[in-house]
């Protein structure tokens, strides 16, 4: 199978994108190609032995071949006019902006392109906080509680400390603070508010238990292990970048049978109504033997590899199952009404 | 000002498209250009002085200028390279499916064209008919009470009859029946999911009142009357046609002073957090006097124009505050920092 990883784009999680998609030519054994949005989203077409960081950092990449995106694929100028690219997939592998707010989904879904990573729908929905907690709590998933605030509203806030404070609509850490007393507040709000108009504002819960649940859903639902992640009160943005380029299986948390049922059960509730064609991460919380959902990441730092044991077959199965596109006929059934009973 | 409409595409209310945007021809004083997406998702310029329904039903349009759509604008190739079509802003006037779900909200985003219409974000809350309840619950808009149906589901309701089962996401009363008794149900399940493979089932509350209302921010929120529109039992798909080219101002609702307030201070709620940047129609019911929010049209036919007095002018205004694109500047701070400590 031929597979094509998309990475970059316009996104604050452009590095953690290249990070991401570098790991993943240690674990696919698939052929890969390396198509490269860059921070101005041109595309380019990245040599895959020829793949590292410092060409994107230093410029390099713009002497590899461009590509233009439009339908049915990407297209390479030659002499002769243009060569469309040869693959099975793409696989998205954009973290945060463009590839995780449904932008990328939509250009791949408008232009008629196969590709492995959240539609417009799952990715609005897990991109925005907000949402999520929305969409979690409808299907039967518990949330932390929360309070939100606008940019430019008053900042009257009767708080619980401690809090965390983050951004509505970013992942990876960015522009989240964790605030201990009211004096804190004002400078972590304009920090969120750096990075989003709306900020959500949760209860920091000391020693809250975390554990990552990753999966995708074929003929059957497809789980990985359960990780509990380590962290220093949480992770911060350094230290997610170092979880980006994981490629070595990690161990297993030990849980209870009745626990581990319970988080593959609320990742079902979650997956099941949206979130069909993507390999996602759901990191959740569990609090007095209750389960939440903290997050939901389709497009999980290199993919959430590590936490599968066969990842190369879990790709090449998930590509037999990527949702159908809904295709209009072309009927003019109305106009063709109106035009005969003018008789014309 | 030039005003780029952009019409058709791949929709089950492509037909509708095509019928608010010549409708549109009579209302807007500056300069029209028409773009049309047909079925296939191929791009075309039509003509401004020839466009009529028949040039799409008939197949004509293929005869004109192919475009497409790619950074910065729509281009024309000549014999020279190609031309960048010149306008001030992209009016989207695609009804439902790639119109409102957000695609192609996505994908002028992602190309960097200025734009009238709904962004990602609001596309996918108000096409959702699910998602439109959640969201107008947390941001304090009443909605009737529902349940879901997944299409695979077990059709085992305990329904208070009579209901209205809708596809969850299409616009227009596409797939939308009133079910007076059990007997009908089944049919008019299978009906809705042969558009969606989820439904919405809600009480189907005779003699309720109906109020449109269409706005949009800019300085100011600018509102339009409020209409009651007219209906049996509600509109069928054929009469939203006849709706869709209405270019004559209605007449306005006689409403008390507290019950227009009431339907604005909902509109500015629903439109505050996700939707500026567009003119939407916003369809209330009111029963006992309490608000309702039934359906966020962010693409409302002929732009509901005829509830506005000044139309054009609103339009003019607008272009003015559309929302701002969040650009992530290209640093690579991370990458370089490894690097260096490399000492490369």
């Amino acid at each position: 199978m031929k597979i094509a990883l998309l990475f970059g784009a316009n996104s604050f999680e452009h590095e953690i994108s290249i990070v991401s998609s570098i790991a993943l030519k240690k674990v696919l054994k698939d052929e890969l190609i390396y198509i490269f949005c860059d921070y101005n989203r041109d595309f380019y077409l990245i040599p895959t032995d020829k793949i590292n960081s410092k060409r994107f950092s230093s410029g390099e990449y713009k002497k590899d071949k461009k590509l233009e995106l439009k339908k049915n694929g990407f297209f390479q100028k030659n002499l002769m006019g243009e060569k469309k690219l040869i693959f099975d997939v793409v696989l998205n592998v954009i973290h945060g902006k463009d590839g995780e707010d449904g932008t990328i989904s939509a250009l791949l879904d408008f232009f008629n392109i196969n590709y492995i990573g959240p539609r417009v729908e799952a990715s609005v929905i897990s991109f925005n906080k907000l949402l999520t907690k929305l969409y979690a709590h409808e299907f039967g998933v518990k949330t932390l509680e929360y309070k939100t605030l606008q940019k430019n509203s008053k900042r009257d806030l009767v708080l619980d400390y401690p809090v965390i404070i983050k951004p509505t609509r970013l992942g990876s850490s960015i522009g989240i603070s964790i605030v201990r007393d009211e004096k804190e507040l004002d400078y972590a709000l304009d920090v969120a508010f750096e990075f989003d108009s709306q900020v959500l504002i949760e209860p920091f819960v000391e020693g809250i238990k975390e554990y990552n649940l990753a999966g995708c859903k074929t003929d059957k639902y497809n789980f990985s292990i359960i990780e509990e992640p380590q962290k220093e009160e949480f992770l911060d943005f350094d230290k997610k970048y170092l979880d980006f380029s994981r490629t070595k299986r990690v161990n297993e948390a030990t849980l209870g049978k009745e626990l581990t049922q319970d988080l593959q059960d609320s990742f079902i509730k979650l997956y099941e109504p949206f979130f069909a064609g993507s390999i996602i991460r759901c990191d959740f919380f569990v609090l007095k033997d209750e389960v939440y959902i903290n997050e939901i990441n389709p497009v999980p730092g290199s993919m959430a590899n590590y936490l599968f044991d066969d990842f190369n077959n879990i790709v090449e199965e998930l590509v037999n199952y990527l949702p159908s596109k809904t295709k209009v006929p072309p009927l003019y059934r109305y106009i063709n009404k109106i035009q005969s009973a003018k008789g014309k």
